[in-house]
């Protein structure tokens, strides 16, 4: 039995809750395997928060097209002594069979809407439930965090740093892809880097200078090493001091065509640091080296920094992007919303849902700025919902897009350069109102007509359930 | 390329960052490969935070043992066109060939105490840095928090709900493993279940109920498919009627030996309910039946529900300990301590290091109660720094121990239970003032006056390192 960080292939689908496992078993005894639809949805976001960023969803996929439970997890079920030897026979020719819609990764969306729906047997997509959270939870978290720190750099380069703080080895991948399509421009993270083709950034540690017995020659060895590749960190011992040995390695180099490209403050009062470091440097001619800092930042110190002027051309950002700190886990939910053919709801204190299968529609105005979203049932046109729009011109996109039909693929894979092309038009036509790193304004997000029938419709039925 | 969750073997030891990498390459071109050694410890907690409890560091050991860069990896690294051959070359041999010392899984400890050490030559020891605070980092978290939990509850049933909001699939074993060390009694997580003999525990979900047109037939099918092992969620619709629902059935198919374990609350005020929940069960004779609580519950809200005399009798945690979500990353370092034999330090703003390779001495009366830790160096003996305990009597107890030596594991690798039985011991020593969940006391933690001596020597020898 191993303990490590590996996750075999064949442990994937293990991925499920307990409560899968012995509902399915009381499903498969009394014959409860229709057609269900389950849709994944976040609940609310706190006042903070004004949007959400789709990912995660090709990484939910790519694990449909394997899912089986092989001889190694039946013997672990049958160990446990609950299940019948007819239960474990059919779970071990368990595939998804079902079909998935769901939102593009990269695009921007809110509350209450539904980014991805499975429709399929009710045993094979209730075991996805777990997965989905996980997984489009997760990536979505970090997208949504990330484009915070997108909205506060203005442009500046942005690194993701996070690797070591992020909450284990998954994370961390999912941190530096996420970053990425939210508008990070790479990672430190070697691994992101090799699988996803992410652009590698990176400076030194502190131990690197501390292991020479003086600072200039750690920073005259390390540009030595890459004639135009190095960041100096100037901040182990006294950081002003830092900076002017590292523009003295910096002019006693040049003569032999090794330029620092930039230093690196990682503690301290960034503010008034970088600001001096810019005057050193300028004073002494070297312009073109830039200023990168690091240290416990998040997106309000870099709007901070920026709004007061602070001369720095690029962030390392770390823990706060990649635990999303603020917000650590997202309110979503995978939810029953029809089982043969009708829908179904909760009506749960404050975790109400919405019945039915769902599309999300989109308007767009002619200069294809986000008009506001309505939430209606799939079966709606955008023909019929987009009447509800004003001006009357508006464009109405749906949003959820079939990815998968009788669990295969139907859509060509994106590539991640896609999902963040994806993120970066969406931002273009999202207004600035509703990406305020405060309390932003709340995008306007409404019902269509036929959802609030059946949701009407449904809150009678409830009662007869509980009778 | 793939993208998904899972991690091959081979890609382990590319949980590094970029500037490893560069780093390594300018120590190799300058011939810089002696004997380092880094320390790990956690800089400083907040307010409400008393204690830390280790957990990861076998996870850490075991990737250790097969750290190697393969082909792939190789050709990867040459494909960034940064790299000389020689440098590619000497990466292809490298292993882990030092020295790990490291406190044991379940082991209390507190701010600035080096939970591990690792001593090898500089560019293997370096590479070890994210890794480690990715691993035990992110265990020692999530213990850490389960422990609160476990203070909480006084006893009561505690299950790991959280895999579905926990940062990646990485993080779910994670927090299954960790919350099981600190005192949880099972996880929801099937794959934790198998993979480290964690019991299992679960109830329904709320869709259970929904494909069922009537709850009253969702209780007994459920019942009925596991006659002792049936925990009925009761707040699907309105959850004083699903309780009457709940009894109605466990009356009814009592005379068949079917037997209701517990009914489940998920939503609303959860005093209030769990003590009408509890009447109507008593009324009807239903004694042995117990209360389940869940939803969006820390360890905040379980103290208050059992000081308010809630009668639950167990509670499903779930995106507040497996996300930490007060303190979502730690603040751990993994720092050079030592080169060639010599004390380092960094002394950057609020952000300076303790010098040298270090022990943590922990003092215990005669009941065994923790009187206070004393850091000192790794040098110093037992009894040399028992005399500055009072009582004099003070029995005094290493906490690091030499895991492995020669890139080999030299003590035997302890269960999961070993780990947990570690914690549950040390919790029984450590005085209740200090697990407070607000502002508990402050633990004395001291440095030895050797360590004091090396800080004050190394300060005055970073001056010259500036000059």
């Amino acid at each position: 039995m191993t303990i490590d960080l590996r996750l075999d292939p064949r442990e994937t689908p293990l991925l499920i809750d307990f409560y899968h496992l012995t509902m399915a078993a009381s499903f498969h005894e009394h014959g409860l395997n229709d057609t269900a639809c389950f849709a994944m949805w976040v609940r609310r976001l706190p006042q903070s928060r004004g949007f959400l960023v789709a990912a995660g969803v090709e990484r939910f996929l790519e694990t449909l097209e394997e899912f089986r439970f092989d001889e190694e997890a039946l013997d672990y079920f049958d160990s446990l002594k609950l299940f019948k030897p007819d239960f474990l026979h059919f779970l071990s020719g368990l595939r998804f069979t079902g079909e998935v819609r769901a939102m593009r990764e990269g695009t921007i969306f809110f509350a209450e809407e539904p980014v991805l729906e499975v429709r399929g047997p009710l045993i094979e997509a209730q075991f996805l439930e777990t997965l989905a959270l996980n997984q489009v939870g997760m990536g979505t978290l970090i997208a949504s965090k990330a484009a915070r720190c997108y909205a506060a750099a203005r442009g500046r380069r942005l690194v993701d740093f996070g690797l070591r703080r992020s909450q284990g080895a998954d994370a961390g991948l999912i941190a530096a892809r996420s970053s990425y399509v939210a508008g990070f421009d790479g990672s430190a993270s070697v691994l992101a880097g090799k699988r996803y083709n992410i652009p590698l950034f990176g400076t030194m540690a502190h131990s690197f200078i501390m292991v020479h017995d003086a600072e200039r020659d750690a920073y005259a060895n390390f540009a030595r090493t890459f004639p135009n590749l190095s960041t100096l960190l100037v901040d182990t011992y006294d950081t002003l001091r830092g900076v002017e040995n590292a523009v003295a390695v910096a002019r006693e180099l040049e003569p032999q065509g090794i330029h620092i490209q930039a230093v690196r403050l990682d503690s301290g009062d960034l503010l008034d640091l970088s600001r001096k470091t810019r005057r050193i440097l300028d004073d002494r001619g070297l312009h073109k080296v830039s200023i990168f800092a690091s240290g416990n930042l998040d997106e309000h110190k870099i709007d901070a920094l920026l709004r007061a002027g602070a001369p720095i051309d690029g962030f390392g950002v770390g823990s706060a992007m990649v635990t999303s700190n603020d917000l650590p886990a997202l309110d979503a939910v995978y939810k029953l919303v029809e089982y043969r053919g009708e829908p179904r709801l909760k009506v749960s204190t404050d975790k109400a849902t919405l019945p039915g299968s769902k599309q999300v529609f989109r308007g767009m105005d002619a200069s294809d700025r986000f008009l506001g979203d309505m939430i209606g049932l799939s079966e709606e046109s955008v023909h019929s919902v987009a009447q509800s729009f004003t001006p009357s011109s508006a464009r109405v996109e749906p949003l959820l897009a079939t990815q998968m039909r009788d669990g295969r693929r139907v859509l060509p894979r994106p590539s991640l350069t896609d999902a963040r092309q994806t993120f970066l038009e969406s931002w273009a036509k999202l207004e600035e109102r509703f990406k305020g790193l405060q309390r932003p304004d709340v995008y306007p997000v409404r019902y269509s007509g036929a959802l609030k029938a059946a949701l009407i419709e449904q809150r009678v039925r409830v009662q007869k359930r509980q009778a």
